[in-house]
């Protein structure tokens, strides 16, 4: 056993560990949360640790990734470290997968969920009325057929004789799930849940009022398994019991952040009778334990789209009540975007709409009451951050708007020392470039002396050690040729695909009354800059309005009401999923997109 | 720790056990199956053991319940020996309760049960058809809303992909239980299991052909913790964890009797896809690990008594479907009984019928397809043996006939030496008695002196212990005085709850066509000597007949048909369950039929 230390934040811990363990995989289980979008392979540059004690010779991978003054002050990737004597390290704020808060929609709609308590008073029972327990109590609900578990059969009996047949019982879909002495029928609560690929937000509402009591967030957990969901899905296959891995993060992560509602607002678990969970059909297989890897491969079949209700318990999630995954249509448009449907109401609208869910994926939905398309493209990674040289999440200190005609020309979150550059940084970053024309319509970095700009920007385009060029934001933050490059490929994508859900709506620009963009990069974007790159077409200008987190917005509706439970599984039937690969007309679409217009 | 050493069957096995532990609990622990109706309160006398080593002072409770030669040989009651030091005992074959083979009905009535398994060749998933696979298996077997559990769910999508979509389902109202590679539609069983009070019977039946493939069969593994429902019920309240421990017994001798005929048969457990399971309210309770209470008080309700379905797995039993608890009627008819008489169809028949299930309780149903009230007595522990003297249960070397006119005076089971009574030898004994008036109309034993009878039969009416007569029937087998009062008793609780449901039903013996006798006794027993002691009245001569055990019957029927489900489920809503408890016209009826004609 060789003992390290951990130093993270201004506290240290110390870890006994076999002499030959990976650090990453070390700090992971330790619960140190920590980046690592490529999964451990050398690859994203992201695990950064400084070494105070026992650093070796940097590997390929720390040479390629970290400057000559990171490798000097000790920087190393922890993925590359095989951990042979002790050490002591410190986790950088880049390399921390730190928690952010996600704002909810504070509108309350239809309130008439699928839980229902009612206090009852029946009749005692008598020589006269022998009916069973569960008959007494099947009568007086009214519901001959209430089905009761074998669990919660053995306690009913207990109950309505101790309170002298006085109870509220609380159903769900024709399910007793809840059976309390006396009258708690107003104590009624639900958790609506967003499982991002990056972030997981949850919800508590009343289920009374409809009113949101709390909120907590986090970053998913599996995310030191890697970025995205391909790599996920990867991960499952690549690793022993790596899907048991991932489902356990997700669900352990979903336990503690209801655990920690429940903690915070002292309603107890016992009084959440319902969680509705919506995200990419990834995140839900996950969470249910579903093999993924059919998603990843030709022709993309998933296990399951449709409404899947689960016990709780059954789940390991401590509720009273089940766990309802909601309806998704294919392996690449899932839960978060039929209710991303169901919030904006594209469903019941005369006029067609566009949404644009811009997360670690790129989904996008065309269509109106009759009609809705959808597909999906490879757009989120570099708005997220994973595929861009100092991109990073957005986090305290993260660059989060460009303006190259300021003094200053950034602005970071929390008004921080820069420590990278986030999605919206990164939008704008390319919107400047084009404005400025620092790239031609190719996306070619210019050299900065045949360009009209002041010396403060000029100065600021320099050769980059990988042969191109890449623009100094501030010391060694820097955005690339091959930056833009990544941007220009997403931006692509996304424009490409929006052109070709309108050929299969058989409309126009002009059809198209709204543009909703959502999702938590969606939210911080500055559309113009949107419009500027062609991320969304220049016909869109003053249509386009943010929607914040549309999916956990459509979660805690169906929370809510059956009727909008109903719609989510309208809409998980009827949206036609357009398959965007192998199509030669996205590919057409794809290369005419790739160019950046003024 | 102290050593002992129990014989059976010519062989010896050798425990280590705490200094200060009971023999029979320690007897019933390590497996050795005791009978004990008491529970192991001294007062029955059937948990005799042998001392061959460590014999102590005979206890009071020895001495009332073993005569002095017993005593002498070292024969002792093991419920009052708390072992202090090594012995060696041996268990005779009085107190075994050992196996006994119910048979079944050969009839095949109506094969279409709800387990269904399809036979299905899918067409393969392109990128033209993304159907997720559980929508695709949904679509193949046009069953939009199956429902499938996530241990299942996880699972799908190999099996579909791995066989090609040549798969065969298995569903069950509405739910996929199992989905297997190729063509196994030909593949399907189920059992049907009658819980005794006293023996369990499980039937392994072809659900294709509705064939009875096998049946095994034991004696209740709750009998060493009580005779009775109500000492079972006592159990569970009195005793610390007494509910699990009854439940656990069941549940475990269900398993393995099942695993037992999967092993006779080679018909893996995978491929058993349904249990149907009938019997009293209370064993059905106990199996279902409900609270039994209020059973036994009035005003005596059950739990439940519709029908409940449960997941084979999350009983302990590992079959791949789910285990069906028929609906009874009441806390006395179970579903033992509307499985009698859907057996007798009585809820079809024109012409009244009436049915006598006289297992260690009596019930009794009359009705025809309009109608049908039911009842219980407390009449069973009479003909199980429980409360005679010499009684024992339907094993080898039971006096099972029994005829004074005849040289040899009694017959037993399998021609073996006698060692005690069972059933319907008690009810022959009175029989006789009644016929050759050694009893008078009272039931008193009359002086032999004063008797016209041979000598044979005059010398073996002799004075007993406890004041009385009693009548030997070889050595020390005999019939006490007090004897024929149980079965005085017994009779006259028929007898009266056949008069009360004929009175509720206002009809009178004549409109009575058919006459059941059902249940383990009441498949043994001499129609006569029922007759002839007033057990059913002389009004049904000529109508009586035995139907065997017609509540295993009715469960395969129910294992086999949605139809006979549906039917079982109405006979359990529309039997009228007649209370006979504080009617005061009962009580009078009860006195009435305590006498015996001529």
């Amino acid at each position: 056993m060789v003992e390290i230390v951990v130093r993270k934040d201004g506290t240290a811990r110390t870890f006994s560990v076999k002499e030959g363990d990976n650090l990453l995989h070390v700090l992971i289980k330790e619960g140190v949360a920590m980046l690592s979008p490529c999964g451990g392979k050398g690859i994203c540059g992201k695990c950064k640790v400084i070494f105070k004690k026992g650093a070796k010779a940097p590997t390929d991978s720390d040479k390629k990734h970290l400057s000559e003054e990171e490798l000097n002050k000790g920087m190393r990737l922890s993925c590359g470290v095989k951990i042979t004597e002790p050490i002591e390290v410190e986790i950088p704020l880049t390399s921390d997968a730190i928690e952010v808060l996600t704002t909810g929609d504070d509108e309350i709609g239809d309130v008439d969920p699928y839980v229902v308590k009612t206090y009852l008073e029946m009749s005692l029972p008598s020589i006269d009325d022998q009916r069973s327990d569960l008959k007494r109590l099947q009568d007086a609900l009214g519901m001959e057929d209430l089905y009761v578990n074998s669990e919660l059969l053995r306690e009913i009996s207990a109950i309505m004789k101790d309170s002298n047949y006085k109870v509220t019982a609380c159903t769900f879909k024709g399910k007793l799930i809840s059976l309390e002495p006396g009258d708690t029928s107003k104590i009624s609560f639900g958790v609506a849940i967003d499982i991002g690929t990056t972030t997981v937000a949850c919800y508590l509402v009343d289920l009374t009022s409809g009113r949101v009591v709390d909120v907590v967030s986090g970053v998913n957990a599996q995310r030191p398994y890697g970025a995205d969901v391909i790599s996920r899905i990867n991960y499952t296959t690549q690793q022993e019991g790596g899907l048991t891995t991932l489902r356990d993060a997700i669900v352990n992560q979903i336990a503690e952040l209801i655990g920690k509602l429940s903690a915070k607002t002292n309603i107890p678990m016992k009084h959440i009778y319902n969680v509705t969970i919506v995200g990419n059909t990834t995140m839900t297989h996950l969470f249910l334990g579903l093999p993924s890897t059919n998603i990843a491969v030709a022709p993309y079949i998933p296990v399951v789209t449709s409404l899947v209700d689960i016990p709780g318990k059954e789940m390991g999630i401590p509720i009273a009540g089940y766990i309802s995954v909601l309806p998704g249509v294919a392996s690449y448009v899932g839960s978060d975007i039929t209710a991303g449907i169901l919030d904006c109401e594209m469903h019941k609208s005369e006029t067609y709409s566009l949404l644009l869910d811009l997360g670690t994926n790129g989904e996008i939905a065309v269509g109106n009451k009759d009609r809705i398309v959808a597909c999906a493209t490879a757009a989120g990674p570099a708005f997220e951050g994973a595929t861009i040289k100092c991109g990073i999440g957005g986090v305290k200190g993260a660059v989060s708007k460009v303006d190259l005609d300021s003094e200053k020309i950034y602005t970071t979150i929390g008004d921080a020392k820069p420590i990278g550059i986030c999605g919206s940084g990164v939008l704008d970053m390319v919107s400047e470039f084009v404005k400025h024309e620092i790239v031609n319509n190719m996306g070619r970095m210019q050299d900065p002396a045949t360009l009209d700009l002041t010396e403060n920007i000029k100065k600021r385009i320099v050769p980059s050690t990988d042969g191109g060029k890449e623009f100094i934001i501030e010391g060694n933050i820097v955005f690339t040729q091959k930056d833009v490059r990544e941007v220009q490929l997403a931006k692509a994508a996304v424009s490409a695909g929006i052109l070709i859900l309108m050929k299969e709506a058989g409309i126009t620009h002009d059809d198209i009354k709204d543009v909703y963009v959502a999702g938590g990069f969606g939210n911080f974007m500055d559309i113009n800059s949107a419009l500027t790159i062609g991320l969304l077409p220049k016909e869109f200008t003053g249509k386009v309005k943010s929607v914040g987190n549309s999916a956990g917005t459509g979660s805690k509706m169906c929370l809510l009401s059956k009727n909008e439970i109903d719609d989510i599984n309208k809409i998980s039937t009827s949206v036609k999923y357009v398959e965007l690969s192998g199509r030669r007309d996205f590919e057409g679409l794809f290369v005419d997109q790739m160019t950046f217009d003024e």
